[in-house]
């Protein structure tokens, strides 16, 4: 049989920066689906923030911020057309491209198969909104 | 039972640019598939095209054009080992990587479950040819 | 009725650098599976690698290796927080963040549903380690 799950989680950040990104681990959404063998899709419902796999190293993650804004600066704001349209975020728009909108994680006898050093992190590019997760479960 | 939709859409496009891309809702794949509950895959099947997904703006597709030219320029030509193969799209190859070949959308309740402002589109960085986007349908 | 294939490929590489990237073509574990119609995903299970889709080119391979350490460089690497956890590796973390950890490839009539020059690469940032790419069959 089929078993699938849906599931919403919304969560606030503190900050607009990587920094602020909340590690989660799905494997509570896979244990609920009692799916064995499947695929786990994890996505971002903003389109200014990101979904990604990588390591969970505070290090790491002031150096992504860094380098995202070396890559898609945010000033000065006038650069951008679309920051006509009242907006000041066409930057996170871009350093989203850069990070990934969704992670598809497999899951193996019930659990995410992660490699060693792999975690699910949530990028926040733009930081003025309380944020959703999109997690569906699809497996036997 | 298990419900699958393979299809191939073919379009031309009139610019070689991020500009010309074609916003397209796949809830017509969707609907026709009866999948209630399950998984989308939408990809480019170039290699210098992307399938992504974000903001329905004008302006911000103008801001990727011109971000995407200054991360990976298109001259001087000679600058890229691929272009002595007698091409001349190795930045395309490059653009391409940044937005991504695919996405995978959750389909809910018969449905495409997007987020507020999420839209897929087709990014084409070469522009030569007439291009397909695969549509897979997997669920319930 | 649902069938799945659970695959990890392990294979050591000779080179950091992309130039090193192994083609793979997964139709092995596609035709293993007996899967007709479904998705195959595709993995790296290492967070300073990639897997990709792009063209089976190598001055292209050569273009991306330069193209991507100008994006991130590795020198200096004091340049880099991540690398006062004793790691010279920052720069693959951003390598592979542009490159992308995964693709999902749809599965028609039983084969691999590829676009006309679209191939499977395994990109390696760092080169210290054997590397395990994950593979997964879901379908009917």
């Amino acid at each position: 049989m089929l078993k699938l799950l849906f599931g919403i989680c919304v969560f606030a950040l503190c900050s607009a920066s990587l920094t602020a990104q909340e590690a989660f681990s799905r494997q509570d959404a896979v244990t609920q689906s009692g799916v064995q063998e499947g695929l786990c899709l994890v996505n971002t419902m903003h389109i200014t923030a990101s979904v990604f796999i990588n390591d969970d190293e505070r290090g790491l993650h002031q150096d992504y911020d860094k380098w995202l804004e070396a890559l898609a600066p945010h000033e000065p704001t006038s650069q951008y057309q679309h920051n006509r349209t009242g907006e000041d975020n066409a930057d996170a728009h871009m350093k989203r491209q850069i990070m990934g909108r969704e992670v598809v994680v497999a899951i193996s006898a019930g659990k995410l198969d992660f490699g060693p050093w792999e975690q699910i992190f949530y990028g926040e590019f733009d930081g003025r909104r309380a944020k959703r997760v999109l997690i569906k479960v699809l497996g036997d």
